[in-house]
């Protein structure tokens, strides 16, 4: 820990000055001056209007970009774990084997994806802002959910299968947008390397780099059966970017709390990410166990554990980066700034003078529901796919009672057909896997709650959580889809009627559920949203839009070169190459390469170059994200970050912050020479 | 959180002063005055001398005493689980099930133990002083070794087998004692309940009151074959304390932190607590999951189970105390106010006023190394039973070739008794057991330390953490305990011929434990020592020993009345009752009552107080000290503390800091009417 007391005062800024490179910026508002000048690149309409097309969302949690007229979709390989695992058996192991379907016929169809392409988008603000004008609380909550509702059916129109609609909000409420998006639900298989070949190195190389990553797959969107016509693409580079080139990366940034407040990041840093680390930790250790039992535990635990090994590596990081204490004093006198500046205007001080001490109290009433915040609404307590099933049929069934505008955004009728899609996949269920979890969390939530709290006298009445556990998925048919149509269509009825002991279980937990998420969502969230506005609109008063809004798991575009960074030193070279890679490798795990990589070595270019860096500003949700040049050719995929843009969620260092992608010529030569997909490389390159 | 400006600057004290209750006294410095003023009790030599001589320590980081004249001991049954497991099998387990051996005959040897009698305490400051004068880093280190171990070998002379001498350092260094113990290692298990029964209500009743545990065992001192003589012993009352009276325990505080600076406790917050709880977690998750796989499974993991929740509940309580901020602020305005008193007088700003920044450099340095140190110093990475017999006797090996003067502690001529104990106990090894718990915890080192750390490169040159750890489990010799001693007798050679994995493991571990160790205790550590030890002295100077030493796991007494303490806005009730039991009681585990005691229950009086709290200032190590009263009389036995306990380790709260003791009423109860140990009960109170 470096002390505060190190701290250059003349380094610290009183007012936000952007580093170059900093911000994920809305299609809306790109930095077109600074590119202008920086760079000598001004990105024209069509520029944009194509980046816009080719790029997608995929609604799991990632980005991606189509990459041929006929729907070919390139994103990693941990953006398709899901499919690939829904897909496995213990006879056939997409984990850990790769996979080429070498005709359209032999493509997998993914039960479970939805990859979003961004059609249009409209500034609503001033809907949103007259429908909820004068309003705080509950009635601020209600007002908005139903412009919301109102806009979306609007654009949905009735097409909920072929249109997902959002109301976003950029700035935490400083602006509003609708974005529609075409919905592709047909979404099938094309190619994935093994997770071995994707996450090479492993947990120990992961958010860090040097690099030789292969974290891609290929997926095709179909319409009607057939491929879907996608004339807006990308075009694959052969060469991939070179050192100090302009790049940009278009995708989805998940979420950033750059513009939380003091009090805010202070409870993550405890006990909001201490906390968090130690249920991970827990769900860890139980996932590695479970997976040393045999070859099949390991097989159905292996996705799961890498997310779970991802999340502690990434938060370990960012609560490091949270106690370094130079960015955290720019930080605070950043907003010691602004707070002066609102101050010192008797007319803005009056709108928006009292938004962090309302923060700061609505953040103390968040601590002290956290635990059940936690357990109940977040689902800790129940960690099972069988439980996640009965409680979304019970949810979805009392939301499904309430009027369309009083909704969870999840069930409004507009986003029925994607908690459908999911309910009622085909993806095996796994009932030994479930029990050791569910037992493991259902313990957590009596432990965290106490014996005496209202759920576990509900839950555990009359036995212990191992037993509720045991007997409820040894006894639920939700493994069934036929099933879960049954409950979700019967409706009410139905779910009264069924015997099912994880239908029981989710029936008793709602009223616990609804009372927590309402105070959470409702109450506390929703003031920390009315006030986070507020500073957002002083923000835009003193400072205008120069300062990208936080993400928000939709399109932005970020802008750097690719270059290294400095550590220990020395100067860390941006590029990694093949050679690099057979160097790099053992004969074990996470270091070991496959049979096709090793046959394929002589003949591979040893100066190919792998996986690169670049000074692109991006997050968790950018995963699968196209890096593209100024011709708006495909030179990079982005898969992960250097160690310091993990602190990327609270702020930007340019001098540090790195994106990690894999160059468009490593993916190129895997396909033509290790896998040998040549229909694949011809779709992708022609020729 | 509590926000730091919500302090009243009125209560923040600018010196140290004691709550009433606070202090875990030396029996040197008894506070003679403070007992006489607030309680008309001044204890007489007879009575320290008394106290010394029935109390007596566990090896294993326990406190206990003697209450009968044949060698029994009182202590906690969560203090005999290493025996009761190391005698269980899969057809007799003892953590299960009850035992009670009603005749000497079958009282049964525990493999394992050490129990220890204080039987002479001298005041060894000065002769430490004249050896180190002068001294700093690693001459004190190397001077400090030597003087405590010719003071050591001169007290044992030659009789390791009975005699256990040591060095206690007071006020970290302000005061030296040679402490010399009688060594009990003949210890045989008379009566243990269930863990069940001892730990009922579990994990969430840990840590808090009200409980209803009967946390009891009672072993037996043997000398060659025949019942110990233990005339000082304390009669034990069937009535238990009064409330309001004034008590006093003797045991062994393991730990406390409470001279630590503001820099240190800073460190244990971030990363020091967050880390380790993380560590915890995922172990605790292992666990969880080995043990859910059979019943034989869950035998084997119970009590290290139970071990790693303590933990986890007790560190968890520690970090939420210093993010309290009133206490802390306290802290840091004692600090401030002894560092101004310092600098204020030259002569003890020039002796002792570079002493804080001293210890915040070298506490950086620590955390510099915290990852190794705590992989490998502190064997996070090695977490199995076989792993430590092969280092215990690689490491034992190499330290037995060093002068005694130069070795760790441990291994010094007159502690070798105890090691070769532990390592040819016929307690049973687990293979499945220590597998999974190898490949998890060489796999973080491997992952925490980075794939091209030489400790990696080193150990995992062949082969992936997985396979290390899965040859060395299947092809170790060690679980037989002639190979040990083969190995252990045999030295280097022995050794060095030994073709066994684990062995092979431990040697490759050696140098990077040696150098970790060497810069981490001799430098660092003795840096941090040495100046605390000067703030210690210029305490002594400024306020003389008016505020007990730290915590040392050595003799203790400390003072306090049995009161409950206010709890939202209400007073926690002093005691608990036999039918408060049977209400708590489920019908499921951890609230379900053994077979014998439902069957009891007729036979038991609903108003036997049960436990009870009381103001005594105590901390880990105190479980199993014996709660007496001003006539010496056993009236509790220490198991527990309360939720606002666990700030103890650094700072005392007289008006909430609560120990949670078993009433001897119900533990003389319990012996009597649900295990009908009429025989014992006539041992302990006659009859």
């Amino acid at each position: 820990m470096r002390k505060l007391a190190c701290l250059a005062v003349g380094l610290v800024l009183t007012a936000p000055l952007a580093f170059a490179g900093e911000g994920m910026w809305p299609l809306s508002n790109l930095p077109v001056a600074t590119l202008q000048k920086q760079f000598g690149f001004t990105p024209s309409p069509e520029w944009i209007q194509h980046v816009q097309l080719a790029s997608v969302r995929l609604a799991g949690g990632c980005s991606g970009s189509f990459v041929s007229p006929d729907g070919l979709v390139l994103t990693n390989h941990h953006c398709v774990v899901g499919c690939l695992e829904a897909l496995s058996t213990s006879t056939r192991n997409l984990m850990g084997e790769f996979f080429y379907a070498d005709a359209q016929d032999k493509e997998l169809k993914c039960p479970d994806m939805d990859v979003q392409q961004l059609r249009e988008r409209t500034n609503v603000t001033r809907q949103v802002e007259t429908a909820t004008a004068g309003k705080s609380g509950d009635a601020y909550s209600k007002a908005r959910k139903a412009i919301e509702s109102e806009l979306q059916q609007h654009c949905v129109n009735g097409q909920s299968d072929k249109w997902t609609c959002q109301v976003v909000s950029l700035y935490h409420g400083g602006q509003f947008w609708l974005y529609k998006y075409r919905s592709y639900r047909d979404v099938r298989l094309v190619f994935a390397p093994s997770q071995q070949t994707a996450y090479f190195g492993g947990y120990p190389d992961n958010f860090d780099f040097p690099r030789y990553d292969y974290d891609v797959s290929i997926v095709r969107v179909f319409v009607d059966g057939k491929p879907a016509r996608t004339p807006e693409y990308f075009h694959m580079s052969t060469q991939g970017p070179k050192a100090g080139e302009l790049v940009f990366t278009s995708g989805n940034p998940g979420s950033t709390a750059r513009d939380d407040t003091i009090a805010q990041l202070d409870a993550i840093k405890y006990p909001g990410y201490p906390s968090a680390l130690m249920s991970l930790s827990r769900y860890q250790g139980l996932l590695e166990a479970f997976g040393g039992e045999s070859p099949e535990n390991a097989r159905i635990a292996q996705g799961t554990l890498f997310f779970v090994g991802n999340a502690i590596k990434s938060l370990t990081g960012q609560l490091a980066a949270l106690h370094d204490p130079a960015p955290f004093a720019r930080k605070q006198q950043q907003e010691n700034a602004l707070r002066a500046k609102v101050d010192a205007d008797p007319a803005l001080k009056k709108q928006y003078g009292d938004a962090w001490e309302n923060i700061a109290a609505a953040q103390q009433k968040l601590l002290s529901i956290s635990q059940p915040y936690a357990m109940i609404v977040r689902q800790e307590g129940f960690q099972a796919r069988l439980y996640d099933i009965a409680f979304t049929i019970v949810l979805g069934d009392y939301e499904r009672t309430l009027p369309e505008a009083q909704r969870i955004a999840r069930f409004r009728d507009a986003s029925l057909p994607a908690v459908e899609q999911q309910l009622f996949s085909p993806a095996p269920v796994y009932p030994n896997y479930d029990k050791v979890r569910l037992v493991s969390s259902l313990t957590t939530l009596r432990d965290t709650m106490g014996v005496d709290a209202p759920i576990s006298a509900a839950l555990f009445a009359e036995a212990s959580p191992r037993q509720v556990a045991e007997n409820a998925v040894a006894n639920t048919k939700l493994a069934d889809v036929a099933v879960r149509e049954q409950l979700w269509k019967g409706g009410e009825k139905a779910i009264k009627a069924s015997g099912d002991p994880m239908i029981a279980l989710a029936r008793e937990v709602l009223p616990f559920y609804l009372k927590y998420h309402k105070l959470a969502v409702d109450d506390i969230l929703a003031t920390i949203q009315a006030n986070t506005a507020k500073i957002a609109r002083a923000r835009f008063a003193l400072y205008g839009t120069s300062i990208a809004p936080d993400a928000t798991f939709t399109e932005r575009v970020s802008y750097g070169t690719v270059e290294g960074w400095p550590r220990d030193g020395k100067q860390v070279p941006p590029f990694t190459y093949m050679d690099g890679l057979y160097q790099h490798a053992k004969g074990y795990p996470p270091l070991e390469l496959t049979r096709e990589w090793l046959d394929a070595r002589s003949s591979l270019d040893p100066k190919t170059p792998v996986n690169f860096v670049s000074s692109n500003d991006i997050v968790g949700g950018n995963s699968g994200s196209p890096v593209i040049n100024r011709d708006g050719v495909l030179v990079g995929l982005i898969f992960d970050g250097n160690p310091p843009s993990l602190g990327g969620t609270f702020w930007y260092d340019g001098e540090t912050n790195r994106a990690v992608a894999v160059d468009s010529a490593f993916i190129l030569a895997g396909l033509a020479h290790v896998y040998h997909a040549q229909a694949l490389v011809k779709e992708l390159i022609g020729g």
